[in-house]
């Protein structure tokens, strides 16, 4: 299978998304991958497997490679003797952070009919954002922990009791993010997270909760991953959560219950169908007093969370085939071919 | 000012939005206006002036028209002398329902740099689907009357009291809409509205219930549009509310009570401000027994709602002239320098 993996974007998480794609090399070894780099100033890049060293990015040496325009049914390279398609099965989105995961590239690719690895625009625009992760898991029936919104504008009051964490509402990989265990702190909290976003999410900071990891995808049966509980030294910050972009060997299963296991794959398959169709996106939960809580959706997790998969290359192969379809609308000019009779006129 | 107007789509609401265009140029007579044409086969076109009649696109005369390339900065006619780009100030966005409504075209020039008049993608996506749509008016305080939610996949049960009133969650322009009487009318209603989307919302239907339709934008200041009671003879069919596309004169402002005036502007404000920056958007609200619930969100209003403002032509330009910017992401790889430096290698 010929996958193009498409990463880097305008995104703060630029730079864990080249990390990604490289992880993507050494992970997908029967295919033929082509590599496309969106540089932070939005142009495509096709880069040379060989290439593919974070420092022929960080140099700006990727400069010199062929530059891209996507159209319909894909990238094309421009030439002397006019456009050249970049042949693919499927384009894998790596893009972490704004573009890939707000649903700007599933929009574009969506929208030129290109086949695609990642969530759709709808379900990019909710998960992206952890205030309207919580309506959506409410509407499917899955728990989230309590929770209050402030904006930016708002007055910087909050009802619930500390220890609280801090959230922008749109970053992920931790950035951003705060504990404040008393009043005096939240401010500066505030004012961290507010330099990255114009809305935040408070919920309570639950000492030595147990955090569970979910991913999977829906091809032609349920593709659910190992749970993993992630290892975690008191609060995990933005460079070790980093590392995560960079795993690529199966990490070990959760020791967990039966019946905890199977509230974590039921929430997942809740969340996933059919809103994330054509994706594999990994879902963090937390379990609290024998509960389990979605905690957030990584709609492109980090190194598309291969580590917890045993064959993550044949699912995505598998993946490539089951991807949905667009409904296709036929428009007929009915409507204004009834409008001319009526009018006598056009 | 220099616009192009941008329209057609791959939606339903594809022929409607040729009207809408034709109805902008009666209506934005001051400014130099470009017609970029997006064919059911989403392939770009840019359309004389003087072409500017229904006819012209329902007998596939359009497609000897120049077609057009979208990349970086906006739209590019290519010839044998390289790109020549489409002059413009900004790109007003008229394409209704999918592509235009549902975060596909804010996203495509957004992620381009191209300024623009609509909804951005995180908006978009939210207010297209009416269930988002419900969350939303939560979020930022503004009532929605009540509702259920079904999947097609869902029991065919429902708990609220006949009358009720059944939506496809994604579609405009009362498309696959229905009202239900009895429980023995619900399966129809309900086949209905599952051939156009997976999702629908019920909801009370209450008879003779006032609406009132509010548009407006946010430039250098607010700019709320009178307020309309739009005429309702019974239920609004698909045929008639389609005629809202072609109006181009001011209407009569409802006559309501201050308070009412008030409520309708002020839940206005909280749904616009800021998720909707860079938009004209109209809500429906409705009265019921003194209070005021937001109905819809019409990201891509008919015909723009030209005929609820004194002087819309003014009004977009002070628009144009405010958009909101997106943030600067700036790169200076100084995660991957430290990921060489710790590892001795890249």
């Amino acid at each position: 299978m010929n996958i193009t993996i498409l990463f880097g974007g305008s995104s703060y998480e630029h730079e864990v998304s080249i990390v990604s794609a490289i992880t993507m090399k050494k992970v997908l070894k029967q295919s033929t991958l082509q590599f496309v780099f969106v540089d932070t100033m939005r142009d495509f890049y096709l880069i040379d497997s060989e290439k593919m060293k974070s420092k022929f990015f960080s140099s700006g040496a990727y400069k010199k490679s062929k530059k891209l325009t996507l159209k319909k049914t894909g990238f094309f390279a421009e030439g002397m003797f006019g456009s050249k398609p970049i042949e693919t099965d499927v384009v894998l989105n790596l893009i972490h952070g704004r573009d890939g995961e707000d649903g700007k590239i599933a929009s574009l690719l969506g929208f030129y009919s290109v086949p695609f690895i990642s969530p759709r625009t709808e379900a990019s625009a909710l998960s992206f954002n952890k205030l309207y992760t919580k309506c959506l898991a409410q509407s499917v029936g899955v728990k989230t922990v309590s929770y209050e919104h402030l904006n930016c504008n708002d007055a910087r009051k909050i009802t619930m009791p500390y220890p609280v964490i801090i959230k922008p509402v749109r970053l992920g990989s931790s950035i951003g993010l705060s504990v404040v265990k008393s009043p005096e702190e939240l401010d500066y909290a505030l004012d961290v997270a507010f330099e990255f976003d114009s809305d935040v999410i408070i919920e309570p900071f639950v000492e030595n909760v147990k955090e569970f990891n979910q991913a999977g995808c829906l091809t032609d049966r349920w593709e659910l991953s190992i749970i993993e509980e992630p290892e975690k030294e008191g609060f995990l910050d933005f460079e070790k959560k980093y590392m995560d972009f960079s795993r690529d060997a199966q990490v070990n299963e959760a020791d967990i219950a039966e019946s905890i296991r199977q509230e974590i794959q039921e929430s997942f398959k809740k969340i996933y169908d059919p809103l994330f169709k054509g994706s594999i996106i990994r879902c963090d939960f937390f379990e609290i007093d024998g509960e389990i809580y979605l905690n957030e959706i990584n709609p492109v997790p980090g190194s598309m969370a291969n580590y917890l998969f045993e064959d993550f290359e044949a699912m995505v192969m598998r993946l490539s085939r089951n991807l949905p379809s667009e409904e296709n609308i036929v428009i007929d000019y009915q409507y204004i071919h009834s409008i001319q009779s009526a009018k006598g006129k056009a």
